[in-house]
């Protein structure tokens, strides 16, 4: 490549994908003038473990900060300008303007690449939210006034508003700080970015851990004494006494920067951004929680407020501003994960969800598998849900739940959805394998060997929450089994077949009837619907996921 | 899917592929007659977990019985037949030969389709073993001898031969079981399927663990008195006394029957097969050990004698044989994985030696990055290895050793190897991130940076075994690092200035000169060549993976 020219890049924004555009900028043009302007008064901080500094999981403050000034300038010749907000954009004159928050001075700062990383705000509920001890959690100095809340004032009770990735984090954090924590959702589930069924084992984990949990109920009021907040108001009436409240309901792209200048926003209120991460204006980038993607499954563009994204496409915008040129960013899967104690959460792509609202056709499938050889101790089961494509099999999304290896079987799911795979080239990876580490028959393998079969007509699978009035069902389980974990709702209309017996027994089952089989997770209800349908039954199904599956669909979450 | 009409099946070997076949077979055709051959005394017994039983990581030997011949009898109504071996193929007839080993007796089984997954034998040392004491590992009966010999024998000492997977996993349950453990190796390194500075840290943990590691040796005689083996002579002449010796030094395909049968073989040794599995002759097939598969990175026939590839290729088979059709077998990348003490060894691909050796053309980088964000506690670092096309980019394969998170890398990459995916898309996977699970840039996409900024120029990098004379070496590290850690040989010609002051002092430094930088992993030291390179000095390389894998290059493996 060869030398890029001499210019000025102005970056707006210091943390995740400011901070890379600046570094990598600096890499691929060592003449440029390379200015960083962040309001705020840290740059490149660890965004992601803030509410592990306030659990005290991370013990030193000094670690989150992932580079310093002075580490911008000393290695990156960077000029770092923090609590310095950029307030205008004069495309015209390429010229911003900046609002020093110290003096409370202005002044212009001329550019010829400008790259806009401005961010997301936490959203705040429309309700009187005026008290010293509710916070949101956006930055350092949110952190700085949460944990000295802990710290200082000894809470022995907090509300987390909001059950997503934060909110979730935010409680197992308070948890560990011996505080009582309620968590009020406003939907019918925990994480409802996932499927309802795929997040019913986190809300299990936290009742287990002794929170309360309140779901498809809002707040509406914070009742306050002192100007100190001491109870929640939930929208069913009910008032939870509290003495810190997080407010973890989402974030709104800081977009208006973008916007007043004239830049495009796109269909999600998001800058509308190409595949270099040019906004409309071609000198001027955006990256991060205000930008738009590409969103895989879709191709259409998507906000995807996460970290990953955000660096990577940082470090393109810097080294395109830089040079003139850089790869094409690849398309966004949502890949996200979160621990909630000990259970981990993981997805990547469309959720059923997801697909239904967006009118996108789809099937899916849920296994229950080991996360390594059963035969090897510490072996947990891994749930995990596929979501794909009904006439060519593409992968369009996946969901897993677990105590170990979820981060795993998300990823590699995440990495052949970027080549567009199908479950049929799921079913044919050569995955590493080791008793300590998976089995020969990995979960992501069985998953898609369940959908592959499906596609291919071979064997059927019912969603676990689908209606089985008036079906013939057969439980295929132990009788030991079937006694300790009924199915939930319809005991008395099951026929119980053990699986083994299943061939000696035809003849106390109708073929002529629609019929829906049963075992624990899955596995042998195939294996009983393949012995059905090959014997005359010929509208025969398997519950997908099994007695598993369909208790935690069938669990109603309520106040507890 | 019609339903398939009756047929019989016979299958020769019923372990991993072959008893995957059998119950493939029998969910695709319920009316087929499977008749499953074992010559040993156990079907479906898990032959990845023997070494941990005998460790006693695995306590209950029950465990090891995947599937008994009971539950292949009742659940899938297969005939399995073990201690009958199949001697003899009549192609035109369609009929086996068959001993019963219990008897002696002999009858034939005719077939429609027969799938051959006879396994391979441990290849025996071409001097005398004929003692109690000494063992290879391939099947239960094996195991059941060496772990009675532990229990009951006591041995204090023991010579495990062959440095592999089977022979790693021997000396870590051994070294578990109490005894002292020496490993002897023909190859001048541990894991010879690795490159050698890569496998270097599996060396370091044995040795850790007080195992006495020999490099470079053979074995030339088992000493015996009244039966027994009570050393072993190396080729170096020491001997090595002990109560127990393994012998590990590899497998031989069991491909006899097939070829006796006039069934092609193909050019490494294996029976040839098609992208269904099945030989030449079209009625018969073959998986597993014995048979040879298309091997991902250069499309050439391989045999790779690990358990998922013969697991998927025995289903495919079953399939094949069941309904005359199946999906084809997805080329074999030899993804594979070793657990020694606290590291983990991972590959998938093809190593810088197999390219070699193979004379096909191709670059690597080596990184350093740790398991999931440095600021969270219990990261880990992750030594990975890409190899790649110097043209295209095309990932050819990936080596990673680690405490943690080795698997999930090398199974990211495994899947970008199936849909041919090049270092520039590595670099844009959209990766589950939270603190205690990755990095918002993975290990695998920090590879994939410096692999790109290779391929595209913006950065070269010299395999860390380059020789360093007449170069200008320049060292990027703090004083304390340098000080704590020189780079091993060169300490005299090299010119130290910490990267932070590079920019300073570039006076120092001739750019005319051949220069090559360094650091402690690599990546200061690339953005040191970045900022030469763009200030004059033309001949500018980094060194990949730092003094960290200069110095493993560098270490004497020898006789301890």
């Amino acid at each position: 490549m060869p030398d890029p020219s001499p210019l000025t890049i102005a970056i707006v924004g210091g943390v995740a994908g400011g901070a890379s555009a600046a570094t990598r900028a600096r890499r691929c043009n060592e003449h440029a003038d390379i200015i960083l302007f962040e309001k705020d008064a840290h740059v490149s901080f660890a965004n992601c473990g803030l509410p592990y500094y306030i659990g005290d999981e991370i013990a030193d403050r000094s670690r989150l900060l992932v580079a310093t000034p002075k580490l911008f300038r000393d290695r990156f010749n960077i000029d770092v300008r923090t609590r310095q907000e950029v307030i205008a954009i004069d495309r015209d004159a390429r010229s911003i303007r900046v609002c020093d928050r110290e003096t409370g001075g202005e002044y212009d700062q001329s550019y010829d690449k400008l790259i806009l990383a401005p961010g997301a705000s936490p959203i705040v509920p429309p309700i009187d939210v005026d008290a010293d001890n509710v916070y949101t959690l956006r930055n350092l100095e949110d952190t700085d006034l949460i944990r000295s809340c802990v710290d200082d004032g000894k809470p022995h009770h907090a509300v987390v508003v909001g059950a997503g990735y934060i909110g979730l984090e935010m409680v197992e954090q308070l948890v560990r700080r011996g505080l009582g924590v309620a968590l009020v959702e406003l939907q019918d589930q925990v994480l409802p970015l996932m499927d309802r069924e795929m997040a019913e084992p986190l809300g299990a984990t936290l009742r287990d851990h002794g929170v309360s949990v309140h779901l498809g109920t809002g707040i509406t009021a914070i009742e306050t004494r002192n100007g100190r907040a001491v109870g929640v108001r939930l929208s069913n009436g009910q008032m939870i006494e509290t003495d810190l409240v997080i407010l973890g309901i989402g974030v709104r792209p800081n977009s208006r920067l973008a916007s007043d200048a004239g830049l495009d926003t796109g269909p999600t209120g998001g800058i509308r951004t190409d595949e270099h991460m040019r906004t409309s204006d071609p000198d001027i980038y955006a990256v991060g929680d205000a930008a738009e993607y590409v969103y895989g499954p879709t191709g259409q563009p998507m906000r995807v407020p996460l970290a990953g994204p955000a660096n990577r496409a940082g470090r393109l915008a810097g080294q395109h501003a830089a040079t003139g040129g850089a790869p094409a960013m690849a398309p966004v899967m949502g890949t996200a994960i979160v621990r909630v104690f000990d259970t981990a959460a993981g997805m990547t792509g469309l959720t059923v969800k997801h697909a239904e609202r967006l009118g996108i056709e789809h099937r899916s499938v849920t296994i229950v598998a080991n996360s390594h050889a059963g035969y090897y101790p510490g072996a947990k089961p891994i749930t995990l849900k596929l979501v794909y494509g009904p006439d060519t099999g593409e992968v369009l999304g996946a969901q897993a739940t677990g105590e170990d290896g979820v981060d795993k079987r998300i990823d590699v799911i995440a990495s052949a959805m970027a080549f567009r795979g199908t479950v049929r080239d799921l079913a044919g990876l050569d995955l590493a394998y080791a008793p300590p580490f998976g089995s020969a028959k990995d979960p992501v393998h069985m998953a898609a060997f369940a959908a592959s079969n499906q596609l291919d007509g071979m064997a059927d699978f019912a969603p676990c929450d689908t209606d089985l009035a008036g079906k013939q069902v057969v439980d295929v389980r132990t009788l030991k089994e079937v006694q300790s974990k009924p199915l939930p709702g319809v005991e008395a209309q099951v026929v119980h077949i053990p699986l083994d017996d299943l061939r000696d027994r035809l003849s106390e089952l109708d073929p002529a009837r629609s019929t829906v089989v049963v075992c624990a997770s899955g596995l042998r209800s195939y294996v009983a619907a393949r012995i059905l349908k090959q014997n005359g039954f010929d509208d025969v199904v398997g519950l997908s996921g099994g007695q598993t599956m369909r208790r935690r669909a069938s669990l109603q979450e309520t106040v507890s």
